[in-house]
Order: structure tokens, then C-alpha cells, then sequence
């Protein structure tokens, strides 16, 4: 019997995209697709490019299920994952709420007091890759930011390997648009965005503890990052370009040699010499990484590449839900895109 | 002395062009920029690839002025135009307001009676190369939409020749998406547009009777058009390609002879053999035409080009001001424009 | 045992579909991928954004399998379908080759005589929906163009309900810029086609007999299409808006009927009440069909939308192939796609 | 009476640039226009979105002129550039060939030795805002790279100020695709560009140096640059978001307060507290630029947008010849740009 899957926050580009996966996922079934603003909207309308159009969406009141996926706004999941675990229905949140791990860093970076603090820390921070064992078996699990996804890919390995040196590691990068969102907003108009690239959230950006965080649970002591995101006219992917202090003594050889070793079993993730480009793993739940070193300044600096709305946020999710429920990492997960 | 100039809808995309066009002009000044809802604010937030972003917005209530360019919301202009007119400043109305020639149309297209209904018919319709013995002297105009810009371009000398025949006049448009205004709307975001076409407002869009009327002006007994406007992804730029059911015994030597003569003496339009790109007038106040015909079918088929918020909106309000005020018709208006 | 699938043209945009067709489809296999200029190249470094990248690219000489797909540039089809056709393997041409039905035809639209001139007339035309039963157990199949598919299934409904009257058939589409192939040229740089469109082969288009052709092979006796091809700044995806006079009598509810007869057993084709979008069917092997009637024309105009590479081109032929071999119709061949 | 002007390398993107802006130029006349490959063709075939289009390219022969611009590829200004000076005809070089201040420096960015190696060191580097006077009457100047005059702009003034401390200075740059120029090339198709971003040149594009060599010339004693340039999907515009480690007590205030200063009396230049946008300075002369501190981290964040066209090629290039020939500085370069 199929794992029964409710999906909040059907109608946002997130949303599309779980119903995508999980419609096509050989071992759960949609049970409930729940859009507050759009309950009683047919599929059809809201999601036109997709199959079974004939789906009306409900609330996001989920009378049973298996297993829940919440694309909410932020600050929206809390509630709902607390009700649904109580109900004993697993829960994957995209969203920001159970990401951090204490409730100082949640208030720094939210500016609030989390309605149910004590969660923070409990649940596993869904990168398979990076923190996979926490997540076998789990009933909950934050899936990670789009941009920490995509910066943890491409530096994790050097934390790993304890080959970071002192000084901060830059986070530089570009993001398509729909990393912000479906709905109608003056800045994200076509001719507001096409045409143009703009740095947004300089030095403020709440993904930059996430990202710290990340690297903390991997080895660091006092990890510092410096993060700028950029708004390019495309509709998917993220490349991230960073700049990471290296130990003195690294040398190239040493760097790919870590990057290959790190990766050698992740099915989505590659380490490639060709220059990657954000579109090889649009419509998939891939990574590309590509590691260079800089003698002249001892610096790793390393690109990473993935669709931010697969890898990036549902891919990924529906990722962390096969290996809590116990399937194949990649049931269900697209592995080649088209282009062009 | 300058003529003094207020522009009422400045914070729009048609508004930030009157500006540009009007700061740039030998003959005119701004003196007022009126936006109702973003009165207070600095013309450098709204519009910062201007100069002189200092100026703040005002209300839209003009106290002086010799010209006043109103590039408000379909029904908002009627007011104003009253309002100015009657303290003697002079009026170029970018909206649709003025341009419907009787009562009837009016109400047929949009719906409700007019609240000035005897004004209809009395404005000249401000396409100077077809009427523009109207213009001259004038104290109003209503200057025409985008698409019916493009299409009387197109299809006028035909007309004015006595060339079509029977049978309905297509015009199939391809419009960039800034003919769609500023604001915020779900539809226009650039995850809707991007990387897509669609048609809209099929057999019911509000420009087709304003194309008829054109054609009527010109001498045609009962012109009829089907008109499809289609949203494709760019900035800026309209194509219109025309199909024009032709009186028996044309052939192609006789319609290009048409096109040369009728716009001999045009400034601003060009006859052109090599297929057009909306590119190529994008930033100028130009339009080119390439017409076709083919002797299979009978049928000329008519192609035009032009930046739908220049020669399609703030470029020919202001050669439409131009020849009121009896400047050079092409004074201040940009003839080159800059690619890629 | 699975189909086994030769792909020549295999690094080209069609190629590259029909790989991650195949390489996805239930009841076939890649064994041979033929690129004359780039064999021996890696998969991996043509189409990076496929799986399988290892694989290395062979000639266009076939040695063992039981089908071959062509993707390959005008006229260079022949001579290997006659080979392959001679060794017992099926052939399915996504070229121009073997389209048309007779070589008068032919070298109208292409300007010199067929090599295999007698094979024209005995290829069954490749659009299941309309020519589904001459594929049956067919050993051969020239799959059509991309434009003639959209224009096709947005006309033939009403060819085959009698409906068309008097008067030419008016095909105006766009197309994004895939269809144009992977080689580079000027008229192709990013620099070049973003932010502009433009009309090209008015009224010279090699499509357009096409057309006329499968209206003939529908009941018109002397079909005549007047053609004009659009190309905007998106990848993938065909628009066509098509004028259909009607017979006298015709009224809208007729024409939805017969559209909606039409198209009800077809699993890709779908009638639809909200304007379609193109971006709605990209990579899918749909076609989104919307009739309108103009009483004060007695005109039809009917849009379609396919995704050029897929429904017109690679999706199709994996279709044609499919009614061939006797397997179901949709297999292997994606419904949903993704947006944005 | 004019400054007449020779422009060689008049059919590329820079060339056209060039002309537009000399054609409006209140001071400058265009006298010939050299286009080896093109030679005979006339402008409006090779541009036809300029005015004049009936002028003829000639050879990159010039007779007779005061003042040529020279955009040709890497390389080939050299030889021109020589025969021009001994013809008393002033030089602006768009190229590379002049920039680097030594035959050790040149040698090691370019891989070969320069024709004319004396001459290196001779000819000032031509941004205005940093090394204005060396070019005040001058016969010859290099124009910069579109990358280091976004990285110079928005570094510059914390090297004059005494205020970059130790460690690697980092310039993460986005640029548009026009940027690699007009010629054909597969990487730079639509169909490749679109959709997707990418880095290029890695630690080994030729800009660094050049980046370097500007530092020092402000001052740096041994200026360290890591160099990543990017390509989007747009037609114009770099950005560049410059990692510059501050000295010890340096504050936010300080920073602000040396930007304010450094470019006080630079027309082109604005130091901004919005965002910036490429956008904003697209068709226009001119930079933003926006600093940002982290305490944190004792780095200076310093965004920076130009047109790469016209401020990083033909903008800047025109506005040399201004201050080599006495001019206003501001004379026919473009303030005011267009949105959308």
C-alpha cells in the first residue's frame, strides 16, 4: 500500500511541484492537497501544467494521512506540524520555523520568540547528503533553505575534512525568481526582474545562520559566513560561488581528492571539471559541485549548482521522506533534465 | 520661453517616458508630475533610471501649466481633461477616454455611458502621419492605443488607396508586457510570463473598435477587423501582422507602391524590405512596415513594428503635442535606439 | 525484452529529447547514438543535463536495432532510412525527407528532385490523433513539422466535420527559438533574439504545403493556408492562432461540439475553456486546443499550443513509434510539466 | 568646428554603441567607419537600429580624421593604433592591447610578448574618475575592461583612503551576454544562455591582472584580487559585489563617508542607499555604487552596476576623448536610461 500524502500550501510554486513529485512517486499517493486562499479551487486552475486537474483543494485541515509536507509561509508551519504529529502523521516542513536549532538563534534571526521552542533542535535538518543518519526513521524534518542547500553542498566537504582555515567564508549567489514566490509582488513583475540582476538582503539575509548552523554541526567552532544573495532573470536555480579560507599547506589535489571522496556515494550529487551551469539540473534533484583552489591566496573557491525549487526545497523534501520512510533515496526523483 | 508641461500619471511606465522624453525636448519643461498615489514621493525612488530624482511627485491637481500629458487609468482621464481645458491649459490624453468617436461606440466598447458624451467625436485622434491636419493647432488630443497604432499603421495605405476588398481585415498582434502597466498583478509576474506566449481578450478586446474606427476615418464603409492580441515575453515592442483582403487586380509592385508614397514625407515610419525586428525601434518613436502580398490568396500581408510606449504611447503624445504647438514634428523624439 | 532504439542526431536539441525518452520509457532501450560530427564525444559533455553521461556517441551507421529514430537536418534522412529500412529496422523520420506525398509536391517546396522519389505517398504521416490507423503495424513513419502539428490539430476538427468554407486558412504561430536547432548562428545569439520578435519566411515557409497537404488528406479539395511563422524569446513552445472561415450557419456551440468529439479519445490532446498557454504544456507531449466562433465573420479562430521539441518533434515520433509497435499510445511520454 | 572621428570595429556591439553616441555627440562628427568583414555593407544592414543607415562601412584604412576609437578584438588594435599616432590621429583603444603597464605584466595575462612592448606604460588607463588627469590633452588612451571598471569604481575609494587591510581582495561579478560580443558562437545561442547562469574564467581570466594593476596604481603596495566573472540571461549590465577585508577599526560610517567624498565631484558616479540595479544604468553613462561594513566579519561588502556597453566600453571611451580633447567631460553621453 502506498504511503497516503497530504500536501499544505498546494497552490505556490513548492506546492506544484510535491504534487508533481508525489503524483509520479512509485510508493506514496496524494490524499489531501490543502490551499487555504484557493480551498475549493480545482487543481486544474491553480496548477494548469499539471495531470488529474479535476482535484478540488481543500483546506489545510488534514483528516488523515501518512506523512505531510508543508510549503507554507513562514511562520505558518507550527501550528499545523504540531497538530498533524499529534495525530501521528509524519511531517517534512519546508518552511523556516524548525530549522533552527535554539531559540536564541530563531530570535535573532526572526526577531520573535518561537511558539513552540522546545521543538528547536529536535528535528533533523534535511540535507540527506550532510545529516542523513538523524533522518532514518524520523517522523519530522525541516527541509533546509534553498540557498544553505546549495552553500552546505559546496562546502561541507572542506568542513568535513577539517580543511577550512581561519577568516569568513563568502556565500555569493544567484538565485531565479521563483525562490520568492508566487504571489503578486511590484518587484518580481516581468519588467521589474527581466533584464536586471540586484543583490537583495546584504549582509541581513536570514539564510546566512542557517548556513552558519550548518557548518557548525559539521565541525566548526566559531563558524562565521558572509552571504549575499542576487536576483538574476531566470526562473529556476542557484549557483553559489564561495570562498573558503583554506588551511595552510591545502593544495588542489587535496581539494578534489575530499570533494570525491565526499560525494562518491550520493546519487545526486556530482563533482564535475566541466564549468556547471544552473541549467543542467533545472527539473531535477541534482547538485553539481566543482571545487578550485588559489594558491595565491589559499582559497578554495567552489561553485555549486541546483534547481531551487527541487533540490532546493520539494526535491529534496520528497528526498528526506524516502529515507525517514525507508525507500530508495531516489524513488520518485528526476534525475535528467531538458534543455532547452 | 518653453512650453510648460504637466504630466499626470507620472509614477506609470507611459508617465517615467513622458518625463525622459519631456526633460530631453528643446521646447518643453516639466513644471508639474502628478501621481496620484505616490504623491510625496522623490521621483529618484519611483523611476531611478532618471535624472533628477530629487523632483518630488505632486497631486494630480495641475494650478499652471500650457500642456498637461494625462497617462492615468481607462476612465480617469475624463475629469482632469475637463478640469484643464476649462483653465486653458491644452491636453494630450494617453487613455482611452476621448478616442471613440460617438456615444454608441463608447458605450458598445466599454460597457457604461460616457460621462462627457458630447466631447466624443471631438477630439482629434492623434496619429499624426494618417490625421494629423487635425492636430494642428489643436487644444486636445486623444492619443490612440498601442495595438491600434501598430494596425492603422499597417493598414492605412491600403485603405487610403482604395485597395481592400471584401471580407473582414485580421490583425494578429504580439505586444511586450509593459503595455500591461506597473502594477502588481499575478498574471504579470515574471514566473507567469517568462518563457511563454498565450493570447488574450480574443474577438473581445477593447482596441478592435478603435481599429475600426480608424479604418472608417480613412473611408472604409463598414470596416470590419478580427484582432488578437497575444502577451509575449519581453520589455517592450509591438508586431502587428496584418491580413487585408485585396480589391481584385492588385498585385505586389502596386502595394509597395502604395506603402512608398503614403509615407514618403513620414519622419518616423520607414518602408523596410528586410523582415522587421521589434528590436530595432525599441527606445525610438519609429515604426516600420513591410508589406507582402500574395497572389495565391489575394491577400496582402502587412507586418508593423513599433515600442508600444513610444510611437505606441509617450513618443507620439509628444509628436501629437509637437504639431498642436507647431513645433518639427520630431522634435525630441529619439530616432535611434540601441541593441542588443 | 525491451525495443531496441537507434537515435541518430543524437546531439542535436530532438536528439537530446529523444535519449531521455527512451532512456524513460518502459518498453524501449537505447543501444545506438549517432552523431556524425561529434562522434566519440561523451553523452555526458553534449547533453549535460541528461544521465547516462558516459555513453559515448557513435556514427550514424547502425549496425543492430530494432527501430531508429531520425533527427537529422534536411535531406539527410534518405539515404539512411533506405538502409535501415533494408536491414529490417523501423524508421521513424522526425525529418522533412519523406513528409510529403509527391515528388511535384517536393520539388515545389524544396526546390530539387527526391533521391527516392517513389517512397513519397507511402510513408504514413506521423500525427496519431489524426493519421492514428496508417501507423498500425507500419514498418515506417515521417513524423511532421512542428508548426504543421500545431496547425493541424487546431484545424482538422473542423475540416472533418465540413465546416470550413470558403477562403483561405490563415496560420499565424510563434515559435520559440529551439526550433531553430542547436548549431550556432548569428540570427540566433541570445543577443540577437532576446527582447524582439519578427516574422520570417512570409509566405515562402516550406511548412505551409504541408498543411494544405493533411487539410487534403482530411476531405479539403483544394485546400490553400496562408502561413506566417513568428519566432519570440523563449525556448520551447508553438502558438498558433488560426482563422477558419466557416460555413454559412456555423455557430459557436457547433464548433465546440465538434472540437470536443473530436479529441475525446485522445489522451494528449485537450479542448480548453481558459486561454492556454504555452508554458502550460512544455516539456509534455500535450496539445491544448480553444475554439472561438465569430458570428460577425462567420470566422473560427482557433489557438493551439504544443511544445515544439516534444509534440512537435521528439514526443511524437516516441508517440508514432509507439501505435508501430502496438504499445499503448502514452507510454513513456510525459503528461505534466512544471512551471515556472 | 567638429572633431572628426574614425571608428574602427564599427559592425560589433561596442562599434554601434560608438556610433550612436558620436552621431548625437554635440562636439564629434563620424567621418569613417571601418568594419573589416563588413566592409561595403551598409550601416543600416549591419545596424538597423541607427539613423543614417545608407552609410557605407568602409576598411579599418583611415585617412584622414582627429580621432579614432578602436574597437577591435584582442589583439588587433596594435597595428592600427600605431599608424594612426604616426598619422597624428588621437587614439582611444576599447581593446586590451594597451592596458597593462608592463611587457612582464602583458606577457603573463596573455601568453605572448607585445609587437610594440615599449609602448606599454604609455598610454593612461582611461577611467576618468580615478586617472582623469593623465589624460587631460593627451593623444592615446586605454580604455578599461567592462569588469575592472566595475571593480576599480567600487574599490577605488577605500584604496585611496588608506582603508583595505591585509587578505585577498574578492570581485564577484554578473555580466550580460553582450559582453562577449556579436560573432556567432554556440555557447552564446539563446538556447545555451537562457534560462541559466554559469561562471567562466575562474581564477584565470584576464581582467585580474588588470583589476591588480589599478590597485596599485591607487596605492596598493601588492594588491591580491580573486576575479569571478559570471554569465546571465540579459542583454547589458555587470554587476560586481566586491569582498574587501578592512582595516582594523574601520566602522560603517567611515566607509560611507570615503564613498561620498571619493566620487563628490563625478558626474557619472552615485553612491547609493537603494539596491542597486543593473537595470537602472542600462543605456546611460553611468555607475552606482553601494557600500556595505560587516563588523562581524571587518569587511566591506561594495556593490557596483554599469552599463558594460557604454560606461565599461563606449560610453567610457567617449567620455575620455572628452577629457583628452578638452570637453565637457558629460558632452553627448547619456544620463537618463529606460524602464522597462
Amino acid at each position: 500500500m502506498k504511503t497516503r500524502i497530504a500536501i499544505l500550501g498546494a497552490s505556490g510554486y513548492a506546492g506544484g511541484e510535491l504534487i508533481r513529485l508525489v503524483d509520479d512517486h512509485p510508493e506514496m499517493e496524494v490524499v489531501h492537497l490543502g490551499a487555504h486562499s484557493k480551498a475549493g479551487a480545482k487543481l486544474g486552475d491553480v496548477h494548469p501544467h499539471l495531470t488529474g486537474g479535476e482535484r478540488v483543494l481543500g483546506s489545510n485541515d488534514v483528516r488523515d494521512a501518512d506523512l505531510a509536507f508543508l510549503a507554507l509561509p513562514h511562520g505558518a508551519s507550527s501550528d499545523p506540524a504540531m497538530e498533524l504529529l499529534a495525530k501521528g502523521i509524519k511531517v517534512v516542513d519546508l518552511g523556516s520555523d524548525f530549522r533552527l536549532d535554539s531559540t536564541d538563534r530563531y530570535e535573532a534571526a526572526y526577531g520573535s520568540p518561537h511558539p513552540y521552542g522546545e521543538q528547536l533542535g529536535g528535528w533533523p535538518y534535511g540535507i540527506p547528503e550532510l545529516f542523513g543518519k538523524e533522518l532514518v526513521g524520523a517522523d519530522r524534518a525541516a527541509a533546509p533553505g534553498c540557498y544553505p542547500t546549495s552553500a552546505l553542498l559546496a562546502t561541507a566537504p572542506l568542513q568535513q575534512a577539517g580543511l577550512i582555515g581561519d577568516g569568513a567564508v563568502i556565500v555569493d549567489s544567484m538565485s531565479g525568481v521563483s525562490g520568492a514566490g508566487r504571489g503578486a509582488k511590484e518587484n518580481l513583475m516581468f519588467g521589474a526582474v527581466d533584464e536586471g540582476v540586484s543583490a537583495y538582503g546584504v549582509l541581513t539575509h536570514r539564510h546566512r545562520p542557517e548556513i552558519e548552523q550548518g557548518l557548525g554541526a559539521l565541525g566548526a567552532t566559531e563558524p562565521t559566513v558572509i552571504f549575499t544573495p542576487h536576483l538574476v532573470p531566470m526562473q529556476r536555480g542557484i549557483m553559489s560561488t564561495c570562498y573558503v579560507p583554506a588551511q595552510p599547506g591545502t593544495d588542489a589535489a587535496a581539494i578534489t581528492a575530499v570533494y570525491e571522496s565526499a560525494y562518491a556515494d550520493a546519487p545526486f550529487v556530482s563533482v564535475v571539471e566541466q564549468s556547471p551551469k544552473t541549467r543542467w539540473v533545472v527539473g531535477t534533484n541534482r547538485a553539481l559541485v566543482q571545487p578550485h583552489f588559489d594558491p595565491r591566496t589559499n582559497t578554495a573557491v567552489v561553485i555549486s549548482v541546483i534547481d531551487n525549487l527541487l533540490k532546493g526545497a520539494a526535491g529534496q523534501a520528497v528526498q528526506c521522506a524516502n529515507v525517514m520512510l525507508g525507500y530508495d533515496e531516489t524513488a520518485g526523483l528526476p534525475m535528467a533534465g531538458w534543455m532547452p
